[in-house]
């Protein structure tokens, strides 16, 4: 069985998540990095392909190139994974689709609703594979809390508190030449949305994806703490559910001395769950009148998705690259049967269109909501 | 020197808050409880006053029986405890006070803001000591809390994150002869608060307490999530601080799994803070670009408010009865101090009758900003 | 029902141990200090006398005095307390017995094996009361611990993994002035064992009085590692237990950065429990193709043991002095039967004379086994 | 640059290490499996061979062939990665070596300290790579740890505490057709010892990695715990360190609810280090008189050797197949370095040859001790 075949665009020397990318997708030995056009600057993009040992041909200068040559290619392409700053996602899956790639895009989706519900007719027009790569859904122990909440096992969703908190932009790094810093906090490459489009929309996604809860109305503070920047850098949110139950969601850049604090808890009427980022083989689990069940990866007392969603004996550690290697292996997997000829292939534990959709409408309305100061509805 | 004498109004049998302040109070060999009006039912005084090992003339049938009695008992009270429910703290410490004695109270010091102020006022009047039994200032690593966020260590506040989460009202217990449930969850003995004045105001006063700013305006949903209880059971609540630092703050009994999880961080400009009251002898401190700090009750290289309040080498647990015994200990401290005719004798490491208007004043505005869905001032 | 009268040997200025034990006494209100000997120094005495609050004719210039005079004074003392530096244990407490008082006794019971021997005869003579204060014990969670491995719930005790392991004396401290140092490290006071002595033993009895096993042999390594200590101060002992299984028990006093941590494993053929002193509220609990189980101190699942050494909610931690008024409390209430009449009154929750002389067996056994290189039977 | 180019023995379908191998090589891009005899048995090592996607040439019947055919092919493979049972590992190794390919091989190095001796020679000899791939040494915080002890920070070492403690072996799983049990129980294929060879060499191997301190000696016992299992499944050694200093190491594969707890104290005159295998991503670092400091993985101000041993940012957990992949990173760089003329390149964070022997070494004489029930010298 060949290896799935990628092509990304972004991804240079500099970038954070792009080598992520492609660590993730080439774990497990599905997915093979075929193609890129990296960066913008055709120089850059070439110091990366010998970086990634891409066959010089097979680096383009600009993705429009690459979408139109990669067809021609023996072995060409079979999917684009989109890595760049956000304000380019949206002219690239669009591009991407239309010239029949599959697409996984790093999220948020788009840089504005409004090219989020675009994007969703030119996914829906395509019938090509979309996913959002919302990294954190694919841990081993998310997914169990997740089957946990949607089996009825903690019964009615009553409260959730999910946090985000980090703190490495607690000083103006992008006054001194972080890249990262700077064009995540440059409005005019990340979107409207600072922190609440960065790490906020992960928290959102979080509580929709293991819930199955809607957000249905936001009440947000939006905050520019290190002075002088344009774009929040703190977020505060109160959250009504889908069901009325009420919910916190906070996120911070500002926070020194946190590192990547993503933190889940949902509390049931029958029991409840709490999960975090950076410990993140387990899973604490209450049940009324029970000592704490604390479960870990690996072990076989799991259910499915969480079982196969590890590669070690409990015990050996799993991180960040695997969760997301999960998510690329669920893809190819759907690559597969798509390529067998199942055109509707999809599986639910992954993040796609209407999940990008819901995250840019968090985004805007999150904003909204702390403009107006009041409640906006999420929907 | 002899022991400071104290007399009980409340505290009878199947109280919880009683025996904790009489183990506090009596901890340190500084206080001994001599007389008491343990109960609205005289023969349950009796009982109570046996248990504690009061003598049965000085066991009271009602405290305004006590108030005029005890003064004339050779070896008298010298301060009143007030350990009701709620509804009753008002009546009895503005008639302790305008009886001669000194007051300790449990919080929340009345059962409306109105009566906080009318309070305030008698004890201006009264030139007695008035102290409210914020049990977890007493703990010595919220001390050092307090001692670094006011010495200008981390800087300017810039955050704060406080939760005050518990489980064990998730089911009705009030229904089935719970009795702490039952007074907790009845308007008619909890006051308008039910969470938010039960355990909600504890995480507003650490706020004040610990980062000396003050809360200027909260935006709050009050939610009564079992179904049918007339109070509210849980708490979501933005906050602006008095710099216009946000914040958040909730607080829940209906939390399946959750013990007595009181947690605060402080994040500011140059270093933050966290403390978690189920591990309360530790505190969390981070500094930008180092490694984490942990601090250790009982070590030597802490501040002097928080090792006078410790009495045992590092590595030997003190808990709650130490923390609260450490309030009495102040207290007593200030006793001795006004007997030996220091009449402005005051700690800055209690709660006064000020930080007892600022909870109730809390405490209604978030019962109004969440009727009213809007921001309201705190002031 | 009158409280128990307790007076105590040892104590005065500076002792960490004395005001441990008033406090634990007093806590729950079933006893009262009423007498002492504080200290060999009779000014010293007087002042712990002043700083305890007992009468100046019953603080004794020595305790002989105190055993002679005290039955003479009206609500003489019940029992006496004897926290000295071990040398001086045998003594007190013989005489004590002999004079006719109950004994508590801190430990290690005796300076030599050979004393304890002795006075379990003095015990067994009197037909009073003799406890040792093993603190640990009086943890609720090591008592559900005991009860979890004697009711056989985790099967047959395969392995057991026990430290003690402390940092304070990872430098000489007792050549600057430190008393506590002082007296641990001086064979004239301590006997003959050091850090083994001192929290070994206390290591080696959580093993026997959790598991229901004799520590059957030990091959033993006692080292001196601060430069020009006479005794231990750093202790590694192989454990053979009465049903052959192995363990290890390590102490130290050495280790940098350590507080107090005493940790119990136990594993058996059906489960496996582990306990931390430190963090003394909670149970961990695993048993094969289950989640991992953390019991809380306070919660309705707890067996009966753990939940009648509990005063609070859980959540509301608990630490030292309560787990040593635990003792004390137990201690209480057999006086109390022993008053009705029940001459065999006793309490298994408790260290009694037989359990001083297996720490002794175990002190020596293991300064002989590190001697000779060799297993030394225990028993 | 060209890719690395790796062929395997063993890892054939069942494996658990094979895989990982494959993984961690894979990770970074440097190297590529391009070939296999992955079975003793012709039909499985095809089926692994397709799994892996190897080209069917390239998958062997068996190693010799392998060993002969390689050096044939176009892009013939630069090394052999040996992941057999332990009584295999000499003749693979020793055939690689002497066909003039570098060797990665799993540990233990071989069946018997005879054969790891001469197996040295070879090495010698061979003046090829020899790499024992100690997993954990691969973690950024044990680098960091190493990098502290070898600097003096800590002073002289005073005493180390190992432990890996495991529980998967508490039942007879070799009974009931568990491969991974198998194999490891039986010492036709696993050498002389069961736990001590398994795991309590990579505990050995920690002690002397990160503290530069030989183990002279050992006292220890190994038991069979599992009735009727013919090899050690818990051992417990106390360790005599080449500076004096004591030491403690226990492992266990019968510890019901131990997953795969590696932990590894090390106290020293001026400070102490701490760490644990399944939170990784943290170092405990204790000095005299100051608050405990955890350091994270990812950040500034950690030490060159673990910054390099990092791929993400702070907050992003790293696990065991990344630790696996650091060390055929570094494997990787030497490979590059030999290339290029650089005849005497290594790296010191690597486990050689004298690595391999010392482990032997350690196993054997541990049995040897626990037999006689004496001392043992480790040299």
């Amino acid at each position: 069985m060949r290896r799935c075949r990628m092509a990304m665009v972004g991804g240079g020397p500099g970038s954070f998540i792009g080598p992520v990318h492609v660590m993730a997708a080439q774990l497990d030995g599905d997915i093979e990095l075929v193609a890129g056009a990296f960066s913008s600057r055709p120089e850059k993009s070439a110091e990366a392909g010998r970086n990634y040992r891409i066959a010089p041909e097979r680096t383009y200068r600009n993705y429009p190139e690459m979408l139109a040559r990669e067809p021609l290619q023996p072995g060409g392409a079979d999917f684009v994974a989109i890595v760049t700053p956000n304000v380019l996602h949206f002219d690239a899956a669009r591009d991407a689709l239309r010239a029949g790639f599959h697409v996984v895009s790093d999220k948020p989706a788009t840089a504005t609703l409004r090219e989020a519900v675009a994007l969703r007719d030119e996914v829906n027009r395509s019938r090509k594979l979309y996913v959002l790569t919302h990294t954190y859904t694919g841990y081993p122990l998310v997914r169990e809390a997740r089957d946990i909440c949607r089996s009825g096992a903690i019964g009615d969703i009553r409260k959730v508190v999910v946090e985000y908190t980090q703190g490495w932009l607690s000083e103006r790094l992008e006054l001194s030449g972080n890249r990262q810093a700077a064009w995540r906090t440059d409005p005019a490459r990340a979107g409207a949305g600072g922190c609440i489009g960065d790490i906020g929309v992960h928290a959102f996604n979080l509580v929709e994806y293991v819930t199955a809860q809607n957000v249905a109305a936001v009440s947000a503070v939006l905050s520019c703490i290190a002075p002088g920047r344009a774009l929040d850098d703190d977020c505060n949110v109160l959250l009504r559910l889908g069901n009325g139950a009420p919910g916190v969601l906070h996120a911070s850049q500002i926070a020194i001395g946190e590192r990547n604090r993503l933190e889940l808890r949902v509390y049931g009427s029958k029991g409840s769950i709490g999960w975090k980022q950076e410990e993140p083989n387990r899973l604490t689990v209450h049940w009324p009148d029970r000592p704490t069940e604390t479960r870990h990866a690996g072990c076989g007392y799991l259910g499915g998705s969480a079982r196969q969603a590890t590669r070690l004996p409990a015990g050996h550690p799993e991180g960040y690259i695997e969760a997301f290697a999960n998510i690329y292996r669920d893809f190819a997997g759907l690559l597969r049967r798509r390529g067998e000829g199942d055109e509707q292939a999809w599986s639910d534990t992954l993040c796609g269109i209407e999940a990008a959709v819901r995250g840019m409408t968090f985004i805007e309305r999150a904003i909204e909501s702390s403009a107006r100061s009041a409640w906006v509805q999420v929907d």
